[in-house]
């Protein structure tokens, strides 16, 4: 691409400027004309599998802290990542929505289908909620392609669990409601306390490692 | 990281398996757990100034085929983009939503969170809506930071404006409604069908890297 400028030849002012567009390279458009930018495009230049870590589990299970560990991870290992949780949904796009359990429901939908635009971006979206229900997970599961959803389990065993119902876990919050665990997580994480979150978050990458998410389609 | 398994000495079977976490290069984990994965690692892996480049003008005028053109553009020079537009919105996260003016607000207001998120993501996001609203163009403008809302305004001149609206142009759809032009717009780009929509997605680009947004920060 070149630039020009008219000048008047009497006057000796610039009377017009404009740019060249490929004027002598015209057989170059023809080939990106032909390409298509979606989601293949845009993941493989990320040499990734798109995918929605969905992690889901009680209050004070560990969910983010793993979550990030595993965005940490993935990040210095060179891979294009996004997470999704309620520090960043919920003072924005969520804001209008309260603690009923019909706008926690509607949370959790529009945040699968924000999930849903980012995996089409080409990234591998990491969420962290605690998303009580099966029937939301399923939603936020149907949404995605084969293979594109991975349920991680952040679990908390039941002494925990009960504990924290007794009011002795003043940090678990939101459970006194109830909780459907997941009953075929692509990926089941020890929450009780004696695994680090540190191997929990290696175990999820050794999880996307194997399914094939960490490797672009054309290296595969 | 390194697999390990143990054999019983006597019956000569594997009775555990395990990985080694980073056992013998503790000192390299120091750093990586300095590291935020915030937008600006996000960006600066994919070599870019994350930005919301927003398509706003009548319907016809060529917004979407002007962006499209833009986004295969950057996708070919490397650039990571997404692009938001009524057709991965309004089926998806938006599907609750009608055509009133409220709901034509909302609209706009969750793409603009939406795209809030992606630009968090490290991510160039070409947004085309109609947003007929000063005031919904300047909330989405608000909601990003300082030099990465720019707002692209594909202008339909008054003569086609008046046609369309008696009529005489069936492929344009919902003005009805009064359109509120930008008062400055970043790119004001010429649609009254004189400039090949290839020229205007070039305009774009030509803008976008004069702004600093396709070069990585550490390249800057």
């Amino acid at each position: 691409m070149g630039g020009f400028i008219l000048i008047d030849r009497f006057t000796n002012t610039t009377v017009a400027a404009g740019l060249l567009h490929f004027a002598l390279r015209r057989a170059e458009n023809i080939h990106w004309q032909a390409v298509e930018v979606d989601k293949n495009a845009r993941a493989g230049l990320k040499g990734q599998r798109p995918a929605l870590v969905w992690f889901t589990g009680l209050s004070g299970a560990g969910k983010s802290t793993i979550a990030n560990l595993v965005e940490k991870k993935l990040h210095l290992q060179g891979f294009h990542t996004y997470m999704l949780d309620g520090d960043n949904v919920r003072h924005g796009l969520n804001k209008d929505l309260g603690f009923t359990e019909a706008d926690r429901v509607e949370n959790i939908r529009r945040v699968a289908e924000v999930a849903k635009l980012m995996v089409d971006g080409g990234l591998i979206v990491l969420a962290s909620f605690i998303s009580p229900f099966r029937a939301e997970r399923q939603l936020a599961r149907d949404l995605m392609g084969e293979e594109e959803f991975i349920e991680v389990y952040v679990d908390t065993p039941l002494a925990v669990y009960a504990k924290a119902r007794r009011g002795e876990l003043p940090h678990f919050t939101g459970i006194d409601s109830p909780y459907e665990p997941p009953e075929s997580p692509e990926l089941h994480l020890d929450a009780s306390g004696t695994v680090p979150a540190e191997t929990s978050a290696e175990l999820v990458i050794v999880h996307l490692r194997q399914a094939g998410i960490l490797t672009a389609p054309s290296e595969g």
